[in-house]
């Protein structure tokens, strides 16, 4: 265990704690999430020192949103949290970030390596004596782990999980015992930067692979792009965006990928859902003799209830860790380097136009009269319409992340949502960190479509936002309750209701004033109308709060048919 | 996996899900906690079918601590949540429990057999195909795991988890898969109701221990009792309460053990804990010549820091697995029968006066001003005062926790508090939950006090309390942040302040009307006088919510020393 090491071997002593931070602040953080507590306390006083900003979230799974939030508008995030009661309330986030490919620090402050080792009868522990049951909770939802527990190894520890996290692009565990803070290490190592870099594919195999792309990709008579998640979080739009433009084929994005290509392109067609795709996309896409997948995660909400009807026949995928070309699998194979050449060696090809997206309103919904009710069909396109060019746009599970399938975003909006792993809440601290990524960054606007259910749960990081002088828009959709859920089972069962809250009162509780925040009460087109058309509004000067009613009974179109696929594999027998 | 019943050999056909939730209305559970989701929905059916009342919380770990309140005034509690989101979210409430002997039924749904056979790419999950990883997680912080994949032995599994809960008084931890909800199980075996009783110790390896208890008690000069939570959790208060009586000992709690005893026997001393004890405690406890300790917990925080002074040659430890005699140790004796035996037995003892508690308060307050601040040397045993036979009085780690160890008892109150876990939030959702449990058995008062930092992480569940028509009355101290923290490190330190909230306005924002809630601001001592003295405020016919304001630089004398003696024992190197 903890050697010391002699700070006279050291050609620049630097504690722990500070190496850790600069690390951070080395590879661009500077909002610290998190909520203190006795075991993290000493190492919170190296966050100023190294120039970071602590958040000081209201609880410790809101942070975990934050968090996440933070790191996919930032690249990368970190969290502190303190033993067994902290780090076990966000185990949930972190999950989240594991599985949508969220790169989060979690670092989690400890007892002393000599309260471990002598088993003490702590608070935040079982009672039993054993220190290791939460970091085993962490392993499988974690893609490094580090417990700092010895001084000789801490700096090397702690650049290779801080460079897992990055490339893995997934979170990593972090332990930081009280007695280890202000232990020394060699401050030297930090002049030379962290190497982020994955090591390049294999050049023989790379080229062998491209080649088999290109000629499927010249031979075919109409292929098409389709852009999902793992694009954006394998960070490989540059590549895609080459591939978009220069081979001006008619390119989708499956819910996941929203935002990840430039819909404002001409070859931009909309969302590839299968039944729940945009008007028009589903039979250019599945009549596609060759489909470019890139990134995929086919899970059920993104896929509408796995009603794709694409053949792997036609499929290229490309992936992080492999590329699969119909059935050929080249393992190993990263797709960054593979789209890379596709696009500097491709020649012409054919392009057959595809669909055209655009926010045009419904036919039914477009004769608007004033006091007509705001509905799903309506709102969605209506927002298209309203969005600014690199605005963030954040949807939580429920109404708001089906309907925003709907929504055409300018060039450069960043969208934010856990389709795949789907908890609910998630938004509302993924707002809070989204948001001040965005004030670290320069002016975007950061806009939240939230639903009344999922934001009782995590409603409190609100006056995080206000503390913190954050401006984003905040859309609550009050529909009486758990919409999404009724339509998979008990439309009318008393567990879908909620409990009713005054939410535009919430703001001025959590300590906005009329000088930092707004709110506002819709309830009809023409209300919403005029506050889409509002300039004050849309400058986005203050925290701005808006409480959207709609029926309960609306769901986007997208929405009812994977409700149901859902309940089907639900009550499979 | 999953073979079929035949329906035609059971006798009583009866659906999993209902056969689960009549067992647990059976052993007294009558309001069920959690948040649907949509691998639990059908199986929420059952609940009012079973005669059940769903509660329906505001988040899960705010369900997970209301369903530890609940359980601790009615014995045993039961928690609803989805898969992976749902049942991470609470896994820190899970292990609060794990470690204070909660007993919790969690009850997981999950996707399908089918589905989780096919490894299908569901939302909730890793998106690796991996379904275990969450039971994983709940492994080390149940004491029984029961998964649901097989009607065959379904029911068997059923009885033995909640069997278990009962008798270790930990949580459990079931998985109902949604194709499990309705399969058939034999429901002739509900007639027959679960035994809960633990195996009685082999008699004369438990008279053999009698024999060597009485032999020192009868020895002995001056024993005292000391009982801790352990006696409460592991349901031994008839055998504490007859050893009490009849022997006349002077008797002692541990903080945990508050409310384990009644305080207004003449043989009542007050609280033990090293140096934190009462006036006159400690000198009596540690000046013994023999004690009797029952369900001690030595941890931290309920032993001012480690600061007992107790020879073990002068005690003897009963516990809820084995008795230890000075240094001779029983392993697998329980304490229950060895209690019982020795008050049966026991002759004439010396008994010595001690101390006796009262809710006097200290000489330097007694001298109240009109508008002086209210000070935690006179709040607590004010407190005392103004308590009713019966209440339910649940305190937050914090300033709360320490101070309650200067408030005297009525007969017959109930304690709810997390000294060795220390969650915070915690007690927001138990008010809850123990609320719950207080309308369903009479009319108990539930009375929480909690700091304003705490109260921020689980603020919302307060809007359950008015959503069910309970009453409870909240304390909230506001003292401008985390006061306990200030004390171990960071007094002045940013991440040590909190986002002030206006909290009273969070009733009406949460949906409280004049009809059921009322709200006060209390400054000054005799504004809290007038409350105490308030035959309204005191008759609890609604919620009431009480903002009190004190010193952020006060706090026990109590948490003074447990936080010098906590930061001692991070930093020791
Ligand atoms: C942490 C968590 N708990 C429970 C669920 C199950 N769940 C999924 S959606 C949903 C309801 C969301 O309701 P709301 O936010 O009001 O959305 P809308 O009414 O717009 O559909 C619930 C309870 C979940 N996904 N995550
Ligand atoms: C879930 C959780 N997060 C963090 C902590 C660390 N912690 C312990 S006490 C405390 C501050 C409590 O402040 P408050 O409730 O205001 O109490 P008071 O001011 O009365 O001491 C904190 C942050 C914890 N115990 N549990
Ligand atoms: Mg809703
Ligand atoms: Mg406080």
């Amino acid at each position: 265990m903890a050697l010391d090491i002699r700070t006279s071997e050291l050609k620049e002593p630097v504690d722990v704690a500070e190496y850790l931070f600069r690390r951070l602040h080395e590879v661009g953080v500077r909002g610290v999430h998190g909520v203190p507590g006795d075991y993290n306390l000493v190492a919170l006083d190296y966050v100023p020192k190294t120039g970071l900003n602590w958040v000081g979230n209201v609880n410790e799974l809101n942070a975990g949103y934050a968090a996440d939030g933070y790191a996919r508008i930032k690249g990368i995030s970190a969290v502190v949290t303190t033993f067994g009661v902290g780090e076990l309330s966000l185990l949930n986030a972190i999950a989240g970030a594991y599985s949508e490919f969220v790169p989060i620090v979690h670092i989690v402050g400890t007892p002393s390596t000599l309260s471990q080792k002598d088993g003490m009868l702590l608070h935040h522990t079982l009672g039993n004596g054993n220190f290791e049951v939460f970091s085993e909770m962490s392993k499988n939802i974690s893609c490094a782990m580090a417990k700092l527990n010895d001084p000789h190894e801490a700096a090397t520890l702690i650049d290779n999980a801080i460079r897992e996290c990055w490339v893995q692009s997934r979170p990593v565990y972090i332990t930081l015992p009280t007695d280890m803070v202000q232990k020394k290490v060699e401050g030297e190592r930090l002049k030379k930067p962290l190497d982020l870099d994955h090591p390049p594919n294999q050049s023989e195999k790379e080229d062998y692979v491209v080649d088999v792309v290109l000629k499927y990709l010249h031979a075919a008579k109409n292929p098409v792009i389709l852009v999902d998640a793992c694009a954006q979080r394998h960070r490989v739009l540059d590549e895609v965006h080459a591939l978009i433009e220069k081979s001006n084929l008619p390119t989708f994005v499956a819910p996941m990928g929203k935002g990840a290509v430039d819909e404002t392109l001409p070859n931009y067609g909309g969302v590839y859902a299968g039944d729940g795709s945009n008007e028009g996309v589903r039979d250019r896409v599945e009549s596609s003799d060759l489909i470019l997948s890139i990134g995929a995660i086919k899970s059920d909400f993104n896929t509408a209830g796995f009603t794709y009807r694409i053949s792997q026949l036609s499929t290229i995928d490309f992936h992080s860790d492999y590329v699969r070309v119909k059935y050929s699998e080249y393992p190993g194979v990263r797709m960054q380097g593979v789209l890379k050449k596709v696009v500097a060696k491709m020649g012409k090809l054919n392009v057959q136009p595809g669909p055209t997206a655009s926010n045009n309103i419904a036919h039914e919904d477009k004769g608007m009269s004033n006091n007509e009710v705001i509905s799903h069909d309506w709102l969605w396109p209506r927002v298209g319409q309203w969005l600014q060019p690199d605005d963030i746009v954040i949807t939580e599970t429920g109404t708001a992340n089906f309907g925003i399938w709907e929504t055409k975003f300018p060039k450069g909006v960043s969208a934010l949502s856990q389709v795949l792993w789907g908890s609910i809440g998630y938004s509302v601290g993924a707002c809070q960190g989204a948001a001040l990524a965005a004030k670290e960054t320069g002016n975007r606007r950061t806009i939240l479509f939230v639903g009344d259910g999922s934001f009782e749960l995590t409603a409190q990081e609100v006056s995080t936002m206000i503390r913190q002088g954050l401006k984003p828009i905040i859309f609550l959709i009050n529909n009486e309750g758990y919409t999404i859920e009724r339509y998979i089972h008990g439309f009318d069962a008393p567990y879908n209701d909620i409990a009713q809250w005054n939410y535009t009162d919430l703001i001025p509780t959590f300590g906005g004033t009329p000088d930092n925040s707004k709110t506002y009460r819709v309830k009809t087109k023409q209300e919403a109308e005029d506050l889409f058309n509002d300039g004050e509004f849309a400058a986005a000067g203050k925290l701005q709060f808006v409480e959207l009613f709609m029926p309960k009974e609306d769901a986007p179109k997208a929405l009812k048919l994977t409700a149901k696929a859902s309940a089907e594999n639900n009550a499979k027998q």
